[in-house]
């Protein structure tokens, strides 16, 4: 594994996505946040998925110069269109505007439809909780998960971001409805582990925490089984139903031509809720009653990140070389 | 198991609420919200509740005069004191609220400090679904849930509801962080049956399927382990920070003084982002994609609810003999 300073990455993923078309102004961003993304320690979604990002804008399911256009003003609430834009551009933008509405009226909404991949959704959650509002986003996806009660993929795993902001560290929840994801049973049946508990059936309906049978099952559990199956589909009937866009059973189902997605960006402007001091303390105490008597056991969403993001910072971003001379050689 | 005309139910609890000091007109929306939850089938949280909330009265937990007072608006969300007033009245009234500033503005939100338990959750996603919003609102609550990695209750199992407005059923989900309720494991206990899936711990930290292990170790399981775990601990932050009020570890942890609760309604004006017609279309087409191909296994959040109502308005509502005469004792 290398270490790469944070702005050689950042520039690096820059040159590339000009070299892809992009416009200069719109290539800092876009690699800036698949920087930040590695730098954060979500390895998945940074530059470990560019690649997969630059095939989606060579076969043409993202547009490199599409930028989001209001369709529609309901006082605290948009509708925007993404026109197919980058995925991560785009809802950084809905976000912006989240905030701005938030400011404005005490809450904001931004319903985004006809968007692509939004790469690391607790992005959006920090971005929210950096400016001292609570956020909460979501996305849909192509179908990923079978229903409760079903054996085949009808519903997707509709990752959920909660975003609680706080001097000491933000509180960023960023899960998805499927108990583990492909990447992490992947991950799992590579070390040759099985999973801690159970993460989905075999091709019989019986529990299993053997990734490798999962893999070929294609039946990962939902969260909780019938309740984040529940979960996931109103995740997914609220994005479609208020950005007027396509909903997961409309959604390409090939991974790399998946488009089209809704998402939903609400923020609340916790700041003039109350003072900000006594907003802290409220949020600490919260903090601490839950850690208490169990350091290191237990941890609030997003407690590593900090962490990490120092370290990453200071010793360089991990990337493992084969991916970085193949990103050179682009 | 007595049928009893649902007309008679909601007279005769009325009739005791104004025993027990309600002005009748009170009384009425208060028994009556009681009726419904037992008519729509959710009977743990109906007159089976009843004699506990009139507990909470004679203890002092809840004050029946007491109606919500507005303490801070901020255009779209309002931060209301709930002066510990009967629970359900002060969740309809805030979830009226919300609608209200929805039409206003789109989306409408009212955080709720200092209320007492809500009974069913569902009631207030039927209020929003029944008026045409897009509804969510969750309550906190006592600490009855250990956080992933503790063995100790620190987090409630905050009910979150999401209720979908459609001609043909509104799509409503109603559900705890917890896997199984203390009331479902008992349920399971006395017909002496093992849990569908894992529910909890024993007291040496396994995962187990025997309800009475869970009630003695006092371990239930979060949904989806860390996830639902970390979901639980997102909705009481917010709940706490937007209302200003009381967060889990601040309730007082006696059932029948859990009182100081947080709770937040928040409204989406649906009908007026989209033609209705189009809405219901695209609403119906995500429920018949996730039930496809599995009529009768797969089932949506609500489903069951409408055809109970019927049963139960035509035939009487189910009443414990018991119940029902110790009701009418009084």
């Amino acid at each position: 594994m290398l270490r790469i300073p944070f702005a050689d990455v950042a520039s690096t993923l820059s040159t590339i996505l000009v070299g892809v078309g992009f416009d200069s102004s719109r290539a800092e961003p876009c690699a800036r946040l698949f920087a930040e993304t590695t730098r954060d320690g979500i390895y998945s979604h940074g530059i470990e998925r560019f690649p997969r990002f630059l095939e989606t804008i060579r076969n043409r399911t993202v547009d490199v110069h599409a930028a989001p256009r209001r369709i529609h003003e309901l006082g605290a609430i948009e509708r925007w269109d993404g026109r197919r834009g980058p995925g991560n551009l785009n809802a950084w933008s809905s976000m912006a505007r989240a905030i701005e509405l938030g400011r404005q009226h005490g809450i904001g909404c931004v319903a985004l439809s006809n968007t692509n991949h939004w790469m690391r959704g607790g992005t959006y959650g920090w971005q929210a909780a950096d400016a001292g509002f609570i956020g909460v986003c979501w996305t849909n996806t192509l179908a990923n998960l079978p229903p409760w009660g079903a054996s085949a993929p009808a519903l997707g795993n509709n990752p959920l971001i909660i975003a609680v902001p706080r001097p000491a560290g933000h509180v960023i929840l960023d899960m998805a409805m499927s108990q583990f994801s492909y990447g992490a049973l992947e991950a799992f049946r590579r070390k040759g582990q099985l999973l801690p508990v159970d993460g989905g059936f075999d091709s019989a309906g019986n529990l299993t925490r053997d990734p490798a049978t999962i893999e070929g099952s294609q039946r990962p559990l939902p969260i909780g089984y019938w309740k984040g199956s529940g979960l996931a589909m109103m995740l997914d009937m609220v994005a479609a139903l208020l950005s007027g866009g396509l909903a997961t059973h409309q959604i390409p189902l090939e991974p790399a031509k998946e488009s089209g997605l809704s998402q939903v960006f609400l923020t609340f402007d916790l700041s003039r809720m109350q003072p900000s001091e006594e907003s802290a303390h409220a949020a600490d105490a919260i903090v601490d009653s839950v850690l208490a008597g169990n350091p290191g056991a237990v941890r609030y969403p997003g407690q590593q990140v900090l962490k990490t993001r120092a370290e990453n910072l200071a010793l360089g971003l991990p990337v493992r070389e084969e991916l970085w001379n193949e990103l050179r050689r682009v």
